[in-house]
């Protein structure tokens, strides 16, 4: 998707220990209209898949997840981190470590919001090392439900999470894929490197 | 706002201590129309306030925030509950106490995102004993940036946060404002309860 490579190669900073900081116009400050084709570009490539839900992860997931939600007009469910009290234990869960936060959180989905019938579209954010989005997929499994595929804003494809969610047979359409962030610079993957 | 009030009429479910569960539309489920229609209303309530940012915090302000700044084309920032590794110490912070979690946190707005020459709107889903409003009101004056105005889509009217914000005289706009859920049953304030 050449506006978000355009907007990485503009704002993105690569730090320390390949972490890229996007949080000028993803996951801080979000840029709406950029969010709002994101949300198209998911829609268009997911379009013959019988989308019934989405199900994404809190908070960075979110804005994407309901740009697509608005476009495909089906409901958006986001996994919370930690149970709040206004939820009960009524809930599909999954054990989720997050190697930037070095910690590890139960996600949580109510079981009221997904079916045995629901064909889920996953979105989020980031993928590297694939924990969030296989949590994701736990769930789905959990409900009994139908993956759909996994929708990715950035895809750091030097790391684990794509070839794991790919072995296990899933659709995996990733908008930005980064082949390496090494000295400081941002690759892209495959022909991507060479539009932008 | 009155398809609001029409979903949380058929949709809200009153819990024990004043909780008003909306997670099949809202803060957990979400319906991605409403989210849409939540967007144009706060646009066109501050349209007139020359608006160049739009501020909530995570997770569940962000859908509606992030359907506003779409609208007014602008900005929108999350404020973080704590700050991740990929966020450097440069942050204007406030600190939160929330009664539904019991549990206090550090919100941060990185200083990149934040200038004194910003007009900023408040966005939240739920204003109850006013704490995340005031925490966001904090980290705009830190920055020396102008409040627009408080955005609410869920306020209880029976609790403080609505005075506490009014009294030190922000322009405040709920789109549903609930005076009572008492017997478990939601009635609206003043002419709204008249309506639905």
């Amino acid at each position: 998707m050449q506006l978000l490579l355009e907007k990485i190669r503009q704002q993105g900073i690569v730090l320390p220990n390949n972490v890229l900081k996007v949080d000028s116009f993803i996951n801080h400050q979000m840029d709406p209209q950029l969010m709002k084709e994101i949300g198209k570009e998911f829609a268009r490539r997911f379009q013959n898949e019988g989308v019934t839900k989405i199900l994404t992860i809190e908070s960075s997931g979110i804005a994407p997840a309901i740009m697509t939600a608005l476009v495909m007009n089906v409901p958006v469910i986001f996994a919370k981190k930690r149970k709040p009290l206004t939820l009960t234990e009524h809930a599909y869960t999954s054990s989720v470590y997050s190697y930037t936060k070095q910690e590890t959180n139960i996600i949580s989905v109510s079981k009221d919001y997904l079916k045995s019938n629901d064909t889920v579209l996953i979105i989020d954010d980031f993928l590297a090392n694939g924990e969030a989005a296989l949590g994701l997929i736990n769930i789905v499994n959990e409900a009994q439900a139908k993956v759909a595929g996994i929708g990715i804003v950035i895809e750091k494809s030097f790391q684990e999470g794509a070839k794991k969610i790919t072995n296990k047979g899933y659709r995996l359409e990733s908008l930005a894929r980064i082949a390496s962030l090494e000295n400081g610079t941002v690759t892209f993957y495959h022909e991507h490197s060479l539009k932008v």
